[in-house]
């Protein structure tokens, strides 16, 4: 007789919806509080551009950087001891210089452009891109085929997002968002398996932008009826602090958007999804707040790992008591 | 009553053409002993060839950095001073790293393949490229259109030139060349013009290898013809001596296609086209070789930038009297 073998579980437990700075953060903290194969991110690619022909995908490059542990804290993006020789000759020779393409930086996309010239899908690619970073973390974009963020400005105009937000600083008054070509992209199969199969513990929405980082995510087709269709707690960690984004734009855009800088605000785009809400402990109570759903308040401020480590463990905890 | 001023001539006076490492040495001394304006050369983009989604022009660049004083004469091949940060990032995430592409390097190919995918054609690219570099010769290439030297093998295979070149290096025997889509390409205007003019000093076709550098040239509609139809004196300048190449395969190549390793077999390449020719000291006079043409030995090896400069002023001086 034989016993059989005891199986490793490698599938994932938790789900985050990532953007890439803020979302990265809790994304390693998540990383390092679970066992490596237990996180699984979907990641935003509504912020892919193109650029000298190299496809760039500054969400899904933040994550990699950030979980392999490359990423340089310091500047706050990019690589860790990254040599610019390629730009500043760029520069020289009169060439595109105004996205900051590090030398080590400029291979990720010189080998992703090149697969996807082949043919290979984005996931894939990213898939073999993760694991050459020794990350066992399950990251996906958020659909293959690319989809846009177009931000409509006050002043007519409709700027895809890297000129809204490099070229022109995030300057324009912004009156709404698309996302191009959206409806006729499709979710990872494993993505929208995941959300439905009812064994994830937790499904995180990261503090990030939700115009520009969680909404293109859920302007996929079928990823947000999954979520809604969930039984799985699904928590979001409010970007906000005090009124304020941490980095970026999300309280600008609030303003031009006539919404209040306010969590509120940011659970109103989430609506029908949120089985609870995580506030930052500076802006008071449920009630303050009017979330109409529970509340954990607590530090959301991640400046070091261990933020960023207790983070993830406050939104894992809260997550396991509403799933009770 | 005014004089009219006088008006400076920055006429080109000499017309090389050109292949890379060999056909640069004698670009660069031509640059020296000429006003840099008096140069133009005519390369051969026979090699270039698409890598991870760049064009490269690998003779183009080796002009340029020569001429530049930016080569890296230790290694002889790309820049001074380069770093290879992006490479071995692309070796450590399982990209393509076959070719030895630089930091620096990358710029070139970045900013010449941005520039051609908005339908800039590659003449006015590499001029725009050159002047960056502070270069005042006329450098073009042979056509704007593509032309790609394949190699024939005995194998019979038909091998691009850089896969016969870099990946099988030069190891299958060879029994002829084309030059792919050479029919429909146009030579620069100003090259023919040039040619066609009269005012030329002379005409250089330079120590290159004659099936992959100078022919490849030569294949372009109208420029055989107009070389054939010039009054002004044409001298090639052997790229043998004592019957071997300083570099490269070309006594491989005439070995294997049944052709002795002579300068009369570098002649033979040229024929109708030379007014003289200039061999190596070691390799005797005009009768041993059967030339039928004026013959000057000298000594072509070029070590040192002097020597480059001796065998471009001893080329002009053979042209001079030849024109006579």
């Amino acid at each position: 007789m034989t016993s059989a073998p005891n199986r490793k579980t490698t599938a994932p437990s938790v789900l985050a919806l990532s953007g890439g700075i803020g979302g990265a953060k809790l994304d390693l903290g998540l990383y390092h509080v679970l066992k490596p194969w237990e996180l699984a991110v979907a990641a935003n690619t509504g912020d892919d551009f193109e650029h000298l022909g190299l496809t760039i995908c500054p969400d899904l490059d933040t994550i990699m950087y950030t979980l392999s542990g490359t990423s340089d804290e310091v500047r706050g993006w990019g690589r860790q001891g990254e040599t610019w020789a390629c730009l500043s000759q760029l520069k020289e020779i009169g060439g595109s210089s105004w996205f900051g393409l590090g030398d080590k930086d400029l291979a990720v996309h010189l080998y992703r452009t090149e697969l996807l010239r082949q043919g290979k899908p984005l996931g894939e690619i990213t898939g073999n891109l993760f694991a050459s970073f020794g990350i066992k973390a399950q990251v996906m974009p958020m659909a293959d085929q690319p989809v846009g963020t177009i931000v409509h400005t006050t002043d007519g105009r409709d700027l895809p997002f890297q000129r809204y937000f490099v070229e022109e600083r995030c300057a324009p008054g912004v009156r709404g968002f698309t996302y191009q070509d959206a409806e006729t992209a499709t979710p990872p199969t494993a993505l929208l398996a995941m959300i439905r199969g009812g064994n994830l513990r937790a499904i995180v929405i990261c503090p990030s932008n939700p115009f520009v980082s969680i909404n293109p995510i859920l302007s996929i087709p079928g990823i947000r009826e999954a979520l809604a269709a969930s039984k799985t707690p699904i928590v979001a960690v409010s970007p906000l602090i005090g009124g304020a984004a941490v980095k970026g734009p999300l309280a600008k855009m609030l303003a031009e958007m006539g919404l209040p800088a306010s969590n509120r605000s940011i659970a109103d785009q989430y609506k029908g999804l949120l089985t609870g809400m995580i506030i930052d402990k500076t802006d008071g109570d449920d009630a303050n707040n009017q979330l109409e759903m529970p509340v954990l308040a607590v530090n959301t401020l991640m400046n070091s790992l261990e933020d960023r480590k207790r983070l993830a463990q406050d939104v894992l905890e809260f997550a396991d008591r509403l799933g009770e």
